[in-house]
């Protein structure tokens, strides 16, 4: 599985981990990097002395390309940015912003540039901004997510259709045969989050792995549309913000019942009740917790099975 | 492509041909199964002798199996299964109701019959009461569907898992890359409703084929969740629903104003403004009007040329 994807990013399988707030830090990136994928340190949970103390890390545990995820909204923007050029990341993800702010510095770095997008319209503007990669994100996708509410199967084929320059599908896919079906739409890469979250490698907490193995399908819901739209479980806390909606909560109630450090509460504390718990609709297929080298492996595994079992019409 | 599905249904290709109120009359239904795949009369949009003059001229139309859907909750529903079995239809669809009710009936005549669902739980009741094959139809899917938002990329490979009878994939599908995608997923053949809804033969009226192909991404969106979830594209009538959500209207009051007789006012009669235009997101995908069998034709077309594309790691 050469492509122009995997040699740009100088990794053999087109398999890159997202970054996750709370779940995705040099730990699981570099066990990723060096399971023949791309890892991404997710930065978005992190200030930049612990952003720096991971890349740091994550150098000395693998000797292969990895990157960070850079939510571009995110208050110390600047320092982060400085602290990626510094420690000469080679990748960066760039996500929740305007791609046009940053591509033209890191670029001159020599950085490779990913944006994540959730439209065509979005897709054209991060290619016309100058970014190397687009990664396309279904509405299934847990987390952060856009407000057009297209899901993957739909996605992929327009913004592929739209770009010309590399494309990761992200969303739903959870299985090497999921992954096969995303490159079967068009794209040349997958990003897989949820399914990563609950390896051992991960850092959120272990009773947030276990209730993401307990859900079904329906667990999960895109919500806080107002605010920034995000994937996350029905839980005490979601029940919260049903009863706000129907009593015609604004914009600023909503934004006051979030609070602070939600995310964290949930994911890395293991706040199940009354925490942010981020995860994709994906979450209905997985059901067990493994090692990240594991995970890999049965997914190329799984991709492969999947493609010798396919006929022609 | 020979499976235990195309053998059930006595069809070249395990392309389904989605029945939509409004569209899949006898002429695009016989259209259908004439080029290998199976036509579907939609049965939610006539009365019992429409219906009766509809299957009599498919007959006629061809040689080939046809079915027909039936949306469990239609009013007439003794009527209209009486005239499906008078007329010796062999294979019917049923949705939006409880299979467990006419399973058995249709059963004993003969009939094969299929049932849509959206969910795990839906798939294994359907299978509990007797059906011979699951349609599992994801979130993007247009006109009716299920609460649960569940996508065709996650819900494809969890409802396999989940059941033993052959499942057809349902939602997002508007190529052969599509159904290639969906068959990777571990679906037996595939229902695609939008990109036939906008051919020669579909009865829909000509302004709404074209207001189809000139969709983009986020121009559909699933709503009136409080009634009937339908996803519909986003027009002066959804603007309507808009204002009273934001005034928040009750369950009654979206019920007046959605009314009676907007489907048809839309689809059938073309008004682009005051109608209810059921659509699927894959709308966005979709370029030109064409005739049922070209479209056939191009979708096996495109699924050989994917698979041919498609690489091992």
């Amino acid at each position: 599985m050469y492509n122009r994807l995997t040699k740009l990013l100088g990794i053999r399988y087109p398999i890159i981990q997202a970054g996750m707030v709370w779940n995705s830090g040099w730990k699981l990136a570099s066990a990723v990097s060096n399971s023949g994928g791309l890892g991404l340190i997710g930065s978005g949970s992190m200030n930049p002395e612990i952003l720096q103390e991971h890349i740091v890390k994550c150098q000395k545990a693998t000797q292969f390309p990895f990157g960070v995820n850079v939510p571009l909204l995110y208050s110390k923007i600047e320092q982060q940015m400085d602290v990626i050029i510094q420690n000469n990341v080679p990748i960066v993800f760039t996500s929740a912003g305007n791609p046009s702010i940053w591509t033209d510095t890191l670029k001159q770095k020599g950085i490779i540039v990913a944006h994540v997008v959730s439209s065509v319209k979005f897709a054209q503007k991060a290619q016309n901004s100058g970014v190397d990669i687009i990664v396309a994100e279904g509405f299934e996708a847990g987390g952060h997510n856009g407000r057009e509410e297209t899901t993957t199967m739909v996605l992929i084929p327009i913004v592929k259709k739209a770009i010309h320059i590399p494309l990761i599908a992200a969303g739903g896919i959870g299985s090497g045969s999921a992954m096969l079906a995303a490159m079967a739409l068009g794209a040349e890469g997958v990003q897989i989050g949820s399914r990563f979250a609950i390896t051992h490698e991960s850092s959120s907490h272990l009773k947030f792995k276990h209730k993401v193995v307990d859900l079904m399908d329906g667990d999960t819901v895109l919500t806080l549309k107002e605010l920034a739209p995000v994937r996350l479980i029905k839980n005490a806390f979601y029940n919260d913000v049903l009863s706000a909606y129907q009593k015609g909560a604004s914009k600023e109630e909503l934004a006051r019942l979030l609070g602070k450090g939600r995310a964290k509460l949930g994911m890395f504390e293991g706040d199940l009740d009354q925490g942010e718990l981020e995860i994709g609709q994906v979450s209905a297929q997985l059901d067990s917790i493994k090692s990240a080298w594991k995970l890999m492996d049965e997914l190329v595994r799984e991709f492969n099975k999947t493609f010798r079992s396919l006929k022609s019409m």
